[in-house]
């Protein structure tokens, strides 16, 4: 499972801050003395899988060196409405500057994990296991496939570098020189990255075949419908394994599921999930 | 209107571009040749206001200095599904490398812009405004706050530097020293920060009066409902200018215009916007 | 009034290190032992205001983790000559090399400092108060600022994005559209930046009256004499507030706050202080 | 001669205009139509020495592509009170955004080249050349030497690596431990650092002695008065070269020049130069 | 095969100019005027396989836009002793100032690429192919496996990321908590890592044989005779492709390649390279 | 001596880490539990001198707060077969993922000081001493020059700014203009850089003449026999010193030295030093 470092999570959390505070929190330094110090923690406000604390608790501390965290959840966990997940004291100055900073990360991430353990409890009983895609925000990959991962999703590649995914694009410039497009690109494919896996797309179940037949590590079922899914699960025989893809909801994901597919990958966890709603209560 | 700089944008695309290709796009390596050409165009799959052009057009030509770009269309533009927006010409390996990037951009800064568009007809023909918050993307302020205005909507403050915003936990932390906290706040900014403006927020007609007494420049009105803020705006009697803020719904909004409000920001522009769907075909 | 964090403190100061110390200090490497340990004071050498304190301990911090410092002054005070400011005892070796380069940030800020007393105490009884300009030292402007305030002195805006501010070259652009070309960019500036103030500079009564007709928060009196200023004072009439600029000198500063000016902008202040003296001595 | 890169240039424009600008030129956005065109001339506005006209040309290319800049004067030249310097056109927008970057850069170096020049002139005829110090600008080191070297004067080392420069600090450090500290100095610097020169300061006759005896390249007369550097000129009788050093003034440097030394380096060039009046008047 | 992109090699040539040039390359600036242009070529001075061109291009081309190339040969090309790569024509400075920088490059990819092709060409006729490993020189990874790719190599993994690749230190980490650590470990990845081979390295007959089992698509074979090589090709059957590694040398090569194995890692090929002699002459 | 900062050295350690581990170890992340504890000690596998040990150490520092470390000798330091140099205790995760990178510094930097202590070593008694030259790792310049020291050589320059070195195509482009090119070349260095060394490179003994005569600090001996050298030993005569260059190999640089040269230089320490072999450990 993906992990992030303290150093990525703490670049992002400086350059948020800096892109938030600019020149100064005016507001903060004009009201509030530099000695007051406050207490807050942070809340639910509706049912939610948590993610990206370890954000939230950096943003504080980066403001200054006397604070004290006390954490009550841990990414991945389930918090009922109301929950407290983070207890923070101290100056208030630094409680009040980072309070958006930190917001706005944990309200983001915890929508991609509580979006995706949706998606996964629908499938539950399948052999199906959810996967994220490349739809991510740019600059944000690892933070949401982490998210992804603590709603229980499972990581497909991180980028176009670590698997092989030879899509219809690509077999169409191999389509003229090639009676067979499928086997040519699988074999170009192993002879430059012998350590890589090969996924090859198939429209059609005569794809599938040839896909199989090519020795493909993967075969992506793109935009079939359950009765197409079972048949080319079935052509496939195990000889790959199978991720269903395409327009996939959660009204869906689950007769998807049942037809027997190894993975389901689901762009709209990264690309449309709503941030969830948390905040911070003085006490 | 918030500009963005043809450096800024490349920066991002670049950053953008390293984080997906990484050591390589392996499959175009492995089954596009070198100089195989191609040309595809940007269509929207669905209707649209476009926004974030420029970065896909970056992208591409961050990849190659042999793209040819034609633009079709430009952001704030309201675009029908199936429509157009951009036609690219170039090396194929190029195309294909940069397309999930691309895409990335465009779909989720359109996503803004066309949320902000819903807002702002929904409240057309009355004098208030729609304007955003500081509940964006952490790294991507200027880029959402960029979609918001291609949207037609209003600009709030950049972030914590450029606008004097008194809420709640401020005046707490003078209550003890003063009687009337608010006064206080706002003659402190004026001394420290005389060239910026100042808002004060206010959740009762009792913090309404003091506010416009104070001779704050805005004032907040936080979750009031509808005949409450209409009594607030007729206490402000023009002193300041007013803006309603908390929980604001399409399905609420126009109510609140017509109270007399001058603003009204909303949060979910930025923070829970669904990405567009656009796609790239290949001619 | 402006902060600095210890982030940018330390990362100027690093950058400097790096500037002076190039490949090493062959001097104190070929020279001072290893484990020689010394015991330094920074003194004023004239009287000054001190600025900048944090630069040098920040200097000395960088080259061991073995410095102990003890701060004798604070920014914004007054030291006599030979007033010591601080303390530094560590490796011999740190202190050496990082003398020049401790040196250099405080003598330059206290000189801002001071020069900005100067102008704060010439004007001691009015009503007015200096304003820092924009004609800071490229890359310095934080820090130059920060000193104007520790001199005395209210910070004007930190750059073009957070004061709209109309000069005559602004209105030269308008004036053929326009038969008031003030009153049409005060109001354009208004729609777009509703969350910022505006300040019209004026080179004629006529300005002014304009200038304050169409609601200028500011209004800036460029180059007037003083009984144009006091003219100019009375046809404002507290529509808005008024900052006295051009060519300000110690010797004139005076009358120019007689006038009733509410603010008066010197230029002086970060472009032409010369750096004060102040310099290591060995205990 | 010092020779700044087009790259480091372009990068100290870049960081400055990063700095003034901040999110936008407001104003300018405001005001401006984005097709107004304009032409501009910098000119001097008192005599001066220029340094810097790459600074300005940077700051406006920045800004757009359709920048067009003709040079009316180089680097090193003096200018007349009036003399223009640089003719600019373009896009109204990037010339009024740049217009303060371009100005602070070139105002400040061409300030410290006047006031070299001025030093350079007061010593003509004499063998003795003006050296600058290491009492730079943090960040300006470079840029201010190159402004010294536009003035006539000559650069001294660039900072602690290409030169041994042994002060009574260093000394001291050794003077328990051998009868010479000046030649051990001397000594330990020759077998490290074969390949860089070695200077040593003296305060004293007997330490000029000392210091020609062990052969060093450059003594530093500290702080003598003309009688005591004309028989320290003596002792060192071409073994040497000298150095005089120490609270040099315009009043005094003839003086000193005339001793017969072959250096007098001054660190008023570099740490007390007022800026140049230069200025952009609109054709 | 990887591909640098011209922004990495630009990068990497811009911080080696910074490191070597410094401050300025004195000689040149002292002794070239100005306006001097010339004519040079780079040549090998032994026969040597050519990796690194472009680097050497961007050298000369970064120091002045004034530079003219034309390429004589490619990387991956043979070039016999004193064959002419490339010929430069610019100005002198920069001729002089980029040479060694330019060399520095070259000279060690080229290294890199002619020792492969030794192990290549000894293997020839064999099914083997030869790897590159992670034992490159930091920072240069992606350049040295560029070099191997030159020379005919084939890239193993770019770092710890992109293949499972099990050692014994894994496995003993398994080793109590399991009865086949092996197949403990090849499900864990399988699970974790979908989108990755896997690859276990065997140091026993035995441990190829549960290797087999398990699944694994690569099997490294550890510092075996030739025999057991062979006894452990047989033993996987096909089932998972083989590596040989452990100090292999040019005279042991063919040996190794002739058991039947489908790839001989080989740590030399990037960690004891030798630079290859390439000069600069002036025509 | 040269001496790295710890913040150059955890520069270049984190850099490392990020090319190796890219976006995380998947083996170890797979196989190794999070709480495992280990135990490893660093080992030379044959004789050599050690240099780099804090690369090594940072490897593991930067992957975890609970590392514990226990040098077990210092750089410099010579090391026989088998000898330990460092253990490390600390979270497997830690140790595994860190391994390559600590090996990849420690084995090249101590190549680099092993064959410097063996040139050093073959001219033991005489009274030469071995330069390195520029002929360095892009990017390693600094490390491998404090490799060289480790193993007893001396530094030469460290880059184009911190002596003048005249060559040979230095002269050629003085050589129409006068008809001393080597007396006008170094007059020209000592006007423009008075605080730097000159070296001259002279090929025939009609050169070294010159040079001399001209006071050149230093002549560099270019690819002479010995008798040559002995001669022009004797022309120079001590007016300055020698360096002898020029394909010089440890069968060869013993009879170098006797010819009574100052310095030798040598450009294979850093330009084909191969990797030593040092491995770790569990223990």
């Amino acid at each position: 499972m993906l992990r992030l470092t303290p150093e990525e999570i703490r670049g992002a959390v400086v350059a948020a801050l800096r892109e938030d505070v600019g020149d100064g929190d005016v507001t903060t330094l004009a009201c509030i003395p530099e000695d007051a110090v406050g207490n807050v923690v942070l809340r639910a406000r509706e049912p939610l899988v948590l993610a990206g604390l370890e954000f939230a608790e950096a943003a504080f501390r980066e403001l200054s060196p006397n604070i004290t965290l006390r954490q009550r959840a841990s990414d991945g966990e389930e918090i009922p409405a109301d929950g407290t997940v983070l207890e923070v004291t101290g100056p208030m100055r630094a409680l009040l500057t980072a309070e958006r900073v930190a917001l706005n990360f944990v309200q983001r991430l915890s929508g991609v994990a509580s979006l995706t353990r949706d998606f996964v409890g629908a499938i539950a009983g399948t052999r199906a296991r959810i996967l994220d895609t490349r739809k991510t925000t740019p600059g944000w990959r690892r933070f949401e496939k982490y998210a992804v991962a603590c709603g229980g999703g499972t990581n497909h590649r991180m980028g176009l570098h670590d698997l092989v995914l030879i899509k219809d694009n690509h077999l169409a410039a191999l389509a003229g020189a090639t009676p067979n497009p499928i086997a040519a690109a699988v074999d170009r494919a192993r002879l430059l990255y012998p350590h890589l896996k090969v996924e090859v797309e198939a429209d059609t179940l005569d794809q599938v075949r040839l896909a199989a037949e090519a020795g493909a590590d993967f075969i992506l079922l793109d935009n079939m419908d359950p009765e197409t899914l079972r048949i080319a699960v079935q052509t496939v025989a195990g000889r790959a394994r199978t991720e269903a893809s395409g327009g996939v909801r959660l009204e869906t994901v689950r007769m998807i599921a049942e037809t027997g597919v190894d993975f389901i990958s689901v762009g709209a966890l990264t690309h449309s999930a709503r941030a969830m709603d948390l905040g911070l209560d003085t006490l």
